[in-house]
């Protein structure tokens, strides 16, 4: 074990879409912990969609990441050294350490995971962030009832294949909306949403429509732009949509002409951050748990190697050319 | 009394803003009253902004006016002779014949009105449908807590105006947004609003921020357009959106840029169609008239004289030229 540790730092806020020039990867000094600190090396980082916000300095529900300050992400790490009696060496942890291979945390802040029964990874994702958010998303906000239609954006994503799957375990009738027909196969055949549309196909929205014959009783909008206008002209009286995520957006505002379906069809369209339910996160890592561990939940990551990488993987999976859960293994 | 009726029938459809040409003037025969029906003459017919809907073909919660059909609207008449044993000759009544003078309605589909302690017209108003759409916005989407700080749009107007009020008599911080100075200063001296922002007025976006300073946490919308959008700019964590009209965007889509933030904020933003309350009327009815006959509620008409002038009184309705609830008094 050297030394030295290594970060990616926020070198330039993105104008329009993120490019690799917006990072810098340094080297630096590995730090020391402090008494009721440890030292953790991060196994994996989690990429995430929220990430092209907080590089940017449009007012938020969290700060911006600083021009020079190491980008936030959440990892799952490995303790090399404890000064904290509530953890030892070699435990593993989850983490909010960033983008970097090696990092100090008070030990109170980290959460120990049990890996025997589920891989260390899925803590990032299905049983993490994306899974709650697509739990507390469509419990919370959607409320499904049987024989409804459920619609998900970004689909096979860490939060939409989780959301149209326990969608369906609601008993709705589940369609999906992803970018290109190996998605769409996958979230076919492999999760078994009863439909999934294409956008990038020609003519996707009369497809979207004779998919949703019914209408659309729940939109779980993980992309927004024209998909999102899409849905809106289908969507039924006294409908959801659930703005979780709006990834086309993010690089500058787009004109949406469908506010008229709103109003007329009386739909709630509702904002979430999955932070909102913090004291209860224990209520739906218990139920997504569970499912996963009765092969109710199927899961999928696409791992970019290295940190060096994770510029790359990031602008990857907004450009949606990722493919499930997106993370970068680092050790 | 001689044996012609008057009618405004749909002559076209707009395209775009309504004009004269969409509408023609015809006498027609005055029908006669079989068992069991009434014959009404109006007295006051209801302008409303929804008639623009029903004018054209675009889906909406309920079918539109054809061509040639007498144009819809609520008005408050007298029996002229019943063949019902609930009515008799004299009776006033609030009826949904539309824009004729006279008209034959079934006994039980007319509601019998007591224009003793408050003025018949007032049941089109204050103490009506738009009364009604104010009420339930409000308290059951808005659901206003003291301090908090409400906004409404086309604040001089029907509904506007009184749910302006009822929010100051919750305890809110009120501020209107009306379309001249005139109209303006009447939200704010006669109905007491604290502060009421004319959106003809040049950079009236910096001057609604000032009126906010604690940010928005409902905005009641009748309007839509660049008024929401600069609405939207400044609301809080878990505001609301009753979007009750969109009176900018009925000539064509209007297209906004403010999704970011009711993802950022967690806003609901939420559409209502008075209709959906039906079972609960008599509730706001009964609030309404408390706060009207306590003096709580202040409420002014805007009168056109004459069914030949309903045209142009709507016209002119959806432009903003009107002020205050618009009326065509018939008789």
């Amino acid at each position: 074990m050297n030394a030295t540790n290594r970060q990616v730092l926020l070198a330039s806020r993105p104008e329009g879409a993120v490019t690799r020039a917006n990072f810098r990867i340094a080297d630096a000094p590995r730090p020391t912990p402090q008494e009721g600190e440890v030292l953790v090396r991060n196994e994996w980082l989690s990429l995430d969609p929220y990430m092209r916000g907080r590089m940017s300095d449009a007012k938020s529900y969290v700060p911006p990441v600083q021009i020079g300050e190491v980008m936030v992400g959440q990892t799952v790490g490995r303790v090399v050294e404890s000064r904290d009696a509530r953890l030892q060496a070699g435990d593993r942890v989850l983490t909010q350490l960033g983008w970097q291979l090696y990092g100090v945390a008070k030990a109170g802040a980290l959460v120990k995971i049990d890996a025997t029964r589920i891989p260390a990874s899925y803590y990032l994702g299905v049983v993490g962030m994306p899974g709650m958010t697509a739990w507390f998303g469509l419990n919370e906000i959607g409320k499904p009832r049987r024989d409804e239609t459920f619609v998900v954006s970004a689909a096979s994503g860490a939060v939409g294949s989780v959301a149209g799957q326990l969608a369906k375990l609601a008993g709705c009738r589940v369609v999906g909306i992803a970018g290109g027909r190996e998605k769409c196969d996958y979230v076919e055949r492999e999760l078994g949403f009863d439909a999934c549309i294409d956008h990038k196909a020609g003519d996707w929205q009369t497809a979207l429509r004779e998919a949703c014959p019914g209408g659309i009783d729940i939109d779980f909008e993980n992309v927004g732009g024209g998909v999102l206008d899409a849905v809106l002209r289908i969507m039924n009286p006294f409908s959801r949509v659930i703005v979780c995520g709006l990834v086309a957006e993010y690089n500058g505002p787009y004109a949406h002409a469908g506010l008229r379906s709103v109003l007329v069809n009386r739909i709630r369209m509702q904002g979430m951050i999955v932070f909102d339910w913090k004291d209860r996160y224990h209520e739906a890592v218990a139920a997504l748990r569970r499912h996963v561990e009765a092969g109710e939940l199927k899961y999928r990551e696409s791992i970019v190697q290295g940190l060096d990488n994770a510029p790359q993987g990031l602008i990857d999976l907004l450009a949606g050319r990722n493919f499930g859960k997106q993370l970068v293994k680092l050790a």
